[in-house]
Order: structure tokens, then C-alpha cells, then sequence
């Protein structure tokens, strides 16, 4: 039935001119911010009229988010399941698909602001909800979400961990794991933007003592290709790379670890000869510094937290989160639920609107 | 004959109202940019005026940066080995201790900037001659230079590893582990304190595959202990002691490694039953931020990396390294010899100052 769903057809359909680009939008859990961020980034008009936003979720949270905000709703309403009422939407900027009568979810939310400590947690129905959310918007991606043509990029609103394991999900510790499944990725890889400064990681979610183990050349050199063409995506002529290091001052010439002579530097030496501007490997404690500054592009950083505390340093809940190495553009925000301020309308949509607005940038540079 | 010399008499002899602190300058390499550093940090009558500074070192390399800064000399010049002439000097706020006659050495410097390429490099005469001025304010700090009673403070400029080596003294990679094979110090730790941060590290130089097998009860605590206490002395009445986890987003309950539970958490608690206001395991890359916006008062981090990325990020050439856990205070900036501009006027005296003024501030406090 995905299938039977003609590309051709939606597009004839869709009645926008200049091919806007259409972007696939998963609300997140509908008890946490998502639907408040995703409502406050879409309230900006400009934004709003640069692409067709197809957001996939609860229209109840989105009204509550607007009411709380003083927000006239902008969104046309497209029951779940309703390919046709769908593809006859074409015609708006921002297209809600509404999960609230889907059967196979329990509808949840919005979150309840008067109850104590936040109100909102983690549960089943908002992990279900969330993760269904999620793999409609991958569906779009593969242009199998029937009545909408392929979606050109995905934005994924804040999930909780511990809602998709009650959900039954427990396999998929966060999005980039889902979405590594369902696009049988391989190398896909964390990058995260801020106004300030680019970073992408050769490991993630691993234990600290597991790093060194699982630095190999092959690794470390599709990083750096990855950024490198993450760059040149967004728009940057000749990305000039800057690899980290992972020991202290990059080891210096082995004093504290053979990583850099054994990886890190074969790893720069294969990119170089591609033609890729890789340079490093650089002190992890001054590299971030020296990009800041204008002397890289992006930092090829070798672990979590050597990449992370500069992006949250610089710039806290503002920097995205996008997906290098799949088929298809997908940000997010760098914030999660935020069950404790959900439905306070306090929740500030700057790392969403980011996200988006870079999607869009992504999607035009495929 | 080092302990022949009286420090009641010296103290007599000092003729300094208010008991003013000692601190002795070590000039660091005289290729460098210590000379230049510390003339015009001292250049600034209030803080001359706040203590007797002995600096030890080459009063040509003094004289040349003054010169090339326009900087009339404000100092009094003793030779080296000169116990009566050093007593007499009391009265100055700043004397240098001149080792251009001194037997042991081969005078060098002051660095050429008309040279290429910057000029100046690692030497066996530099390591040589600031090795000795190391050696030399440790023994001030003991009370056993000759002719000057003990110094309240160590602050010492930049020297460079490299030319250690040449003079043989490879043994020693830097300060710190000299400073501690000196003072048979057992648990010092090295902290930094930049404008907007202060943060410890449990482990330093080494390879970062060694972290986590490094950590201890015993070592976390100790910092934690360290940390407290340093921050008292900075005047803080019930520091707020942030505990870094080790693994990405302190493991989230062991999900990516067992170090904070096994380890940290434990540390944290035994520091709480001492009074000490301990908090965390706090995931690395939310920590700073958090520190930064005011809601600790230092962070105990795991590794070099993890607390040296904020603390270069936040304060470049700013930031001043403390060694906590010795029985003398000492204090350096957070740059080395930068040899590329030594002699060239091109250097900021902004972390030696720091340095010079939080020595000040850790004196007062003990």
C-alpha cells in the first residue's frame, strides 16, 4: 500500500510553486515541549513560507501549545491514515497529521501544566506516540507515507529514552539509532551546528574507556569525509577539517598514547590525498578555540564529550543536531522533553527554529 | 649553608609594613616570553605595590622587554649568590635575581626578534637556566634561599619541555612534577581558574585509554577534598564542588560504563559525610555550562580534555593554573615560551598577571 502511493501524482497536486522543499516534522513526545517549540518556529511567517511542513502528531498538543502562547493556529488538519485528504492539502504551508483517532495509539497529552513538579513524564502512550511519529516521518523520507511525495528532510522533535523502552523500544536508545535501522545506514555520524562553531563525532554514546578501542582508520577517515561534505552542503567552498586528538595536547609525538601516530594521522594522511583539507591531529583543548576563531570549518572530534562541551559551552540549547551519512536530512533540536516546563509555555524554540532552518539548508544542498 | 641563613633576621631586615606577601617570579626560558611577561604585568604600580616580588632569572632578557615596551625598569638587581646583598634588598618591591655571572649557567637571551622564523627554540642553555630558576623559587618557597626569608608564593613563567630534556632533565616533563618530587607532594592536583570557571582534574597527562582505569575512590575524593579546600581559600564560604561523570552523559544509570557508580558516586558521598557540598556525577557536557552560569563553584573534572576544553574555550591566554595539594602556593600562566614571538613586544601579560594576582589571593588565604 506504501507503495501504491504515485510520487508523480502528489506533486501534480501540491499546487506550490518554486518547488518548495517539504519537510517531514515528528512532534516528539506530546508530553513534553515538542509541540510548543515546533508551534513558536512555525508562528514565523518567512519560516513558515519556505517550505511545505508536514508535522506528525497530536493537533490537540499543537492547540494548547498555540492557546498558551497566544497563537492563532496556521495549520490545516489531516486525520492519520487519510492519504487523499493528504494529498489535497497541498496547498498549505503547514499540514497537521493528526494522530488522535489512529487505533493503534492511545491518544496522551497535552501535558497538564497545574500539576505538580512539571506534570509530565515518561510513559507508555507518549513513547508509542512518539516513536510512531518518528517512523511516519522516516516513511516520508523514503516517500512512502501515502499521499505525500518524498519528503526532502526530516526534523525530529525531543523523544524520552525511557518512554520508547516502556513502549516496547528499549532496542532504540534514541533517533539516531532508529534511524540508522530503518535506512540500514552505516555510516552515519552525529553532527551538531552551532552559530559559533561545527563539530562531528567518530564515537558517541560508547563508554569512555571503549574509545581508544574503537578508533580505526577506516573510522576516523569516513568522519572526516562526512565533514567535509557536511560543509560543502552548507554551502562552505573548501572545508578546511581540523581533527582532534584524543589524548592530552594530541599526545604529543606519543608522549601520552600512540592513537594519533597509529590512526588519527594515517586517517588525515588518506583524506589529504582525496583532496580533502584535513589537518591534525590538533590538541582537543585548543582545537575548539583555533574554529571559533574563524581557522576551521568543523572539528573532527574523537568522542562525546570532547565534541559536546564546547557545542554546550558556546551555545545551550541553540545548537542542532543533524544526521551525517544517511540517505536522507534529518536535524533536530539539541534539548530533550523538558517534561519539568512542558505546557508552561516557557519553552524557548530557539534550537527547533535553528534545526528547521537548517534543514532547509541541507535539503537545498543535496 | 642553605639553612645558615637566618629568617628572623631577613624578616628584620625587610623593612615592609603590613607583612607584605613574598612571591618568587621564576622567569622561565630566557628564549621566551617569561622576561617579557612578567615585566609588564609588574609594570603595574598597584600590584608591585601588593607584594616583595623576587624574580629569578636574567636581568638582560628584563631589560630588553622593558626596552621594547617602553617600560622605564623598575627593579633592583642582585647577583645570584649573593645572601647579604639579597637580605639588603628588602626594601624594594621588586628585585631580580640576576644569574648572568652565575658559574653553573651559560647566560642566553634575550630572545632575537630580528631573527627568522621567530628566532628562538628550545636550548640546552634555556632548559638549563630555567630549570635552575625553578629550583630556585622552590627553595625560596622553603625558606632556604640564601638571603631571603620564605616566600608566601611560587609563580612561575613559561619553560619548555623540550629544552628540559636537552639539559638532561627529561625526567621532569614539567612544573608540576618537578614542584612534586621537591615537595614529596603526593596528591597535588592541577586546577585552573578562568574569570568564569574554576575546575580541577583527577588525572592529567596521561593517555586517555588510561582514565578510567586510573580512577580511584581514594583519587576522586582527594580532589574533591582539593577542591573544597581551594576554594575556600579563594574566600568562598560552602563551595559548590560539581563532579564530572566520565562517560557520555555520566552513563545515564550505567548505560554507557560503570565508572560513575563503581567510583564517583561513592567519592561523592563520602565527601558529603565530611560536609563537603558535593554534587553529581554531572554529565560532561552540561556541567561547565552550568558552572558558568553560576551554579557551582568549581568542577572536579575526570580528565585533561574534559575540564581544559572550557577552561580554553572560556579564557584563551587567560586562564591561570594553580597546583593544588602542595604545601607552598604556586601559580603559572596557562601559555608556554611561544617562542614564535618572543622579543617581538607581541606578547599579552594577561595570564601572568592573573597568575601573579590569584598567587596573591591563595597566599592571603592560608
Amino acid at each position: 500500500m506504501d507503495d501504491a502511493s504515485p510520487s508523480g501524482g502528489i506533486e501534480a497536486g501540491r499546487a506550490i510553486p518554486d518547488h518548495k522543499p517539504t519537510v517531514a516534522v515528528s512532534m516528539g513526545d506530546p508530553l513534553g515541549i515538542g509541540a510548543e517549540v515546533i508551534v513558536k518556529s512555525l508562528a514565523d511567517r518567512p519560516r513558515r513560507g519556505r517550505a511545505r511542513w508536514v508535522v506528525l502528531g497530536y493537533a490537540s498538543c499543537l492547540d494548547a501549545a498555540a492557546r498558551a502562547a497566544g497563537i492563532e493556529p496556521f495549520w490545516w488538519i489531516v486525520p492519520s491514515g487519510s492519504p487523499v485528504l493528504l494529498e489535497a492539502s497541498g496547498a498549505h504551508d503547514v499540514v497537521v497529521v493528526d494522530y488522535a483517532r489512529d487505533a493503534s495509539l492511545t491518544a496522551v497529552g497535552p501535558p497538564d501544566p497545574s500539576a505538580r513538579g512539571g506534570g509530565a513524564r515518561a510513559t507508555r502512550e507518549g513513547g508509542e506516540a512518539s516513536f510512531r511519529f518518528v517512523e511516519d516521518a522516516i516513511l516520508a523520507a523514503k516517500g512512502r507515507l501515502p499521499g505525500l511525495g518524498p519528503a526532502d528532510a526530516i526534523v525530529t522533535g525531543p523523544i524520552n529514552k525511557e518512554a520508547w523502552a516502556l513502549a516496547g523500544r528499549a532496542e532504540f536508545p534514541g533517533h539516531t539509532e532508529l534511524l540508522a535501522a530503518r535506512f540500514r545506514g552505516k555510516r552515519q555520524r552525529m553532527m551538531f551546528v552551532a552559530p559559533q562553531l561545527r563539530t562531528m563525532l567518530v564515537t558517541t554514546h560508547v563508554p569512555l574507556s571503549h574509545v581508544a578501542g574503537l578508533l580505526s582508520l577506516g573510522r576516523v577517515l569516513e568522519t572526516i569525509e562526512l565533514a567535509h561534505e557536511a560543509c560543502v552542503r552548507l554551502g562552505v567552498e573548501r572545508p578546511r577539517v581540523a581533527v582532534a586528538g584524543l589524548n592530552p595536547h594530541a599526545s604529543e609525538h606519543g608522549l601520552f598514547g600512540d592513537e594519533e601516530a597509529r590512526v588519527i594521522e594515517p586517517a588525515i594522511a588518506l583524506a589529504r590525498q582525496q583532496g580533502i583539507d584535513a589537518s591534525g591531529p590538533h590538541p582537543g583543548d585548543t582545537v575548539f578555540n583555533a574554529a571559533v576563531r574563524g581557522r576551521f570549518d568543523i572539528v573532527v572530534a574523537m568522542y562525546h564529550d570532547q565534541g559536546l562541551i564546547p557545542v554546550k559551552l558556546l551555545a545551550f540549547d541553540r545548537a542542532v543536531n543533524y544526521t551525517a551519512g544517511l540517505p536522507a536530512v534529518r536535524t533536530s533540536p539539541d534539548h530533550g522533553t523538558a517534561y519539568d516546563i512542558a505546557g508552561r509555555n516557557a519553552a524557548d524554540p530557539g534550537s527547533m527554529a535553528a534545526a528547521m532552518d537548517l534543514a532547509l539548508v541541507f535539503a537545498a544542498g543535496r
